[in-house]
């Protein structure tokens, strides 16, 4: 499906007693080339991914957003890697969400194109690195949410013989965005005299939205946060301005997005994974979110057992995000309690565990908010029936400029 | 001081409108080699390091060690940066503490010797690469918390044809170690019978300690929790075996072991940087913790501005590490109030603030807790009066395994 994976490669079993660190080491920096990397040989924390539940994400994601006619550009700052990316496109994604310049930059360099940064070119250098990528890949979307910012990129573009894309930020998430209605109305007139700036549309990610819990709350919340942004798309084209394109959508409403007239393309991001954080919302059908499966964890080691109640292992702050309230969730064990030990540890509290664990045992770990742990590693381990089948480079770990 | 600036070519003055990006990412590739950065060319978010006040705190840290006559071996866990952590040793630390191996060798390659690695090496390939370690700086201590694992390191120690110096490690902190008293002699009566283990001392970090709020309840908590470490100590030297050396203390708790009789060095890490955290512990002059300056700073940039009472920044989740229950806090506004926006934004709350803002706008913040943070970026800015002095690469960025 998804193709990340090294099909061909497969047949050969792991050597009996698994491999030297300086094999393993070999093999990691050679991407596994020859395949023979299995789950037991990685060094601990290690990201996964769950290949088998991964494509079955994306397969599921890309027939809903077809099924429901709207195009689909799935959000890359949940993955920076410009393999999935590409996988996605390869599966039906007409390009991917970035945030930052950096970012773009990064997936640029690594083949990916229909690039929408979703944070405005407001800083040092940001038009000027706009200038670039934009000469690089004219399909190359950027937003505005203020018409200073639209003027100086009109004539950033002028200088430099080219035209940038567009799209109005609106504010649906208290965070960044112009106010919906006359505001965006005003903006729109602006850009749309402004000779080197093309108006795509309208971009507005509720991620007020997308964590509600409870399906019906959640789909009120979004209509009551959606609805002031198509009216805006209709606005403007009331007003004689083409604005035949709205961007929105996430994991948690894509499914409601989808179903509003006006919205024409989704940019959800964690789907892929998925993480405890969407777990807990609720789902269509149930007190559980379980659109997607959980394809993403973190491997780590039990290195000290102080108790019979009590291990510690190898993996802490610097091993999972910890904005969410809760921590990370053992795949394998259940009634095993991971709580925060630290910067490079974990101690899980064994009193309602199912099973005792050893030294020296491997457990997966479900992460509480995929995103930024992703960011805190180099590469993922694309992983089916024990076996490394893929190496995959987090091409835009830490470029947060 | 500690010798982290490039003072000779600090004379050029930044060009009047500053450089191009092209002409910036260069100098930073080259590492500011010709000294002509400045604080407002970076993009942003960028890590900063205020010269001063790190080189302040280093000389008040070297200073209290030397005159209660302990070693000092900071942790680097907190820094990651091997030229940080050799100009600590050039001022007077004895090595540098690290926790994970894969940290250490990033450490060892950058010429960083007396390495302590904190946590047992239990786990996959971990004495193999210890091994490598140990032969390649046998000076490197190791810890221990399980009798099976004394006896697995010493194994690989004979087949390698060295020794391990090998400290045990005490469970002070409800994390890794094992019990003080009885456990800890039978341990060290056991690795005093491996011919290729030497027995260095006790391990015994009190992270329950370092953030007790208020000097006298702090002093009260480490004296708890150290006492059973000492007497450990005593106990081991009282049945006829050598354990002259005991490491404890932390930023918060540098002041208070380093009286107490029987500890012999100090491993604390967060004082060159300083951050929230431990601003609120409280000092033994007063309610503010100020013993060392704040040294680390977030620079960001005000990206959009929806409203007069609000304004978004450039640095979320990925710049700033949230494991602590408080936000960011400006350096140089008043009043001003961070907000988590997600991964990649601040939501600002000008409501209090002593000012407006602007867009494009860029604002320091103190970060809520050093070492995570330090992880999101490979890089740090050294910079004095608005100048760039250095750049210090992350070496062991992301080096959790």
């Amino acid at each position: 499906m998804a193709g990340l994976g090294a099909p061909a490669v497969l047949k050969s079993a792991a050597a009996p007693r698994g491999y030297s660190w300086g094999e393993v080491e070999k093999m990691i920096a050679r991407g596994n080339a020859d395949g023979r990397l299995t789950v037991d040989d990685l060094p601990t924390p290690a990201l996964l991914l769950d290949l088998d539940a991964f494509e079955s994400n994306v397969e599921k994601m890309v027939r809903h957003a077809a099924g429901s006619k709207r195009a689909l550009r799935p959000h890359a700052k949940t993955h920076k890697c410009a393999q999935i990316a590409k996988s996605l496109m390869r599966a039906g994604a007409v390009g991917a969400c970035v945030v930052k310049i950096s970012e773009a930059e990064a997936f640029a360099r690594g083949g990916v194109t229909g690039l929408l940064l979703t944070s405005a070119m407001v800083g040092r250098h940001r038009i000027e690195r706009a200038v670039a990528l934009g000469r690089k890949q004219p399909d190359t979307i950027f937003v505005v949410d203020n018409a200073q910012n639209a003027q100086d990129m009109n004539d950033a573009a002028r200088a430099a013989g080219i035209k940038f894309h567009v799209a109005i930020d609106l504010l649906v998430a208290n965070r960044t965005g112009i106010q919906t209605g006359e505001p965006a109305l005003e903006l729109a007139r602006a850009i749309d005299k402004l000779p080197n700036l093309k108006l795509k549309g309208i971009q507005a990610y509720a991620g007020g939205s997308s964590h509600v819990v409870g399906f019906e709350e959640r789909k009120k919340h979004s209509h009551g946060t959606m609805t002031p942004a198509v009216e805006t798309r209709w606005l403007i084209e009331k007003n004689g301005i083409e604005c035949g394109w709205l961007s929105g959508g996430s994991t948690g409403t894509y499914n409601i997005d989808s179903e509003i007239d006006g919205i024409t393309e989704l940019q959800p991001g964690s789907f892929i994974f998925m993480d405890i954080d969407y777990n807990v919302i609720g789902g269509k059908d149930g007190p559980e979110y379980r659109d997607f499966r959980n394809a993403l964890t973190v491997l780590a080691t039990v290195i000290s057992k102080p108790s019979r109640e009590a291990a510690a292992v190898d993996a802490g702050f610097k091993a999972f995000a910890t904005d969410r309230k809760f921590g990370p969730s053992a795949k394998d064990v259940p009634g095993l309690r991971y709580n925060w030990g630290g910067d490079e540890h974990g101690r899980l509290d064994l009193t309602q565990a199912s099973r005792d664990l050893k030294l020296g045992e491997r457990l997966e770990f479900i992460v509480p908010h995929c995103d930024p742990t992703v960011n805190l590693y180099d590469r993922m381990f694309g992983v089916r029936a024990g076996k490394v089948e893929s190496i995959l480079p987090i091409d835009a770990r830490g470029m947060s400029q």
